[in-house]
């Protein structure tokens, strides 16, 4: 099976790096418990700790296009990480094609 | 053990994208005979079919930055590939603080 990669650079605001991981931690639930959800990661970077990398495992393009984004549940995902974002992020979706 | 994970959107010449595919389907040999390597993984932009993310986990920040930068097979794996990409791809690494 193919599955699509949902993939953001997140920029946080200064000083809040350590509350957005806390409440990340805390999100996660939401989005993984909504139908096609495979897998979450939220990585730091390292030259710029401000700036985390998401990613997010799907069945289906559909699965977070329509089902995740046009549920409740997005809302309150959306409500409680989106404040910690400046600018929004670009939100795009990968499928593989060569892995070693 | 704490993995780090290189990370960088490449984006690709236009018409290039099915040799580029082929080219880092060889080229991977390359990377993955490198110390401390664990696993690369390639993948397609949906919305922008010239774009594609790179991700390669390895064991420390070392091993890609002095290791495999420093080493002969990093001269050729940029031979193999780096034409492909215009404007050059930034490089960040990042560390992993929330999984679900």
């Amino acid at each position: 099976m193919t599955t699509v990669t949902e993939h953001a650079v997140l920029p946080v605001l200064p000083g809040q790096a350590a509350e957005f991981i806390e409440t990340m931690d805390r999100a996660k639930a939401i989005i993984a418990a909504s139908p096609g959800f495979i897998s979450l990661r939220v990585a730091r970077c390292v030259e710029q700790p401000d700036t985390f990398l998401l990613l997010v495992e799907w069945e289906t393009l559909e699965d977070h296009t329509v089902g995740f984004r046009g549920s409740d549940a997005y809302l309150e995902w959306r409500a409680l990480l989106h404040h910690f974002y400046d600018p929004s992020p670009v939100v795009e979706h990968f499928e593989t094609v060569v892995t070693a």
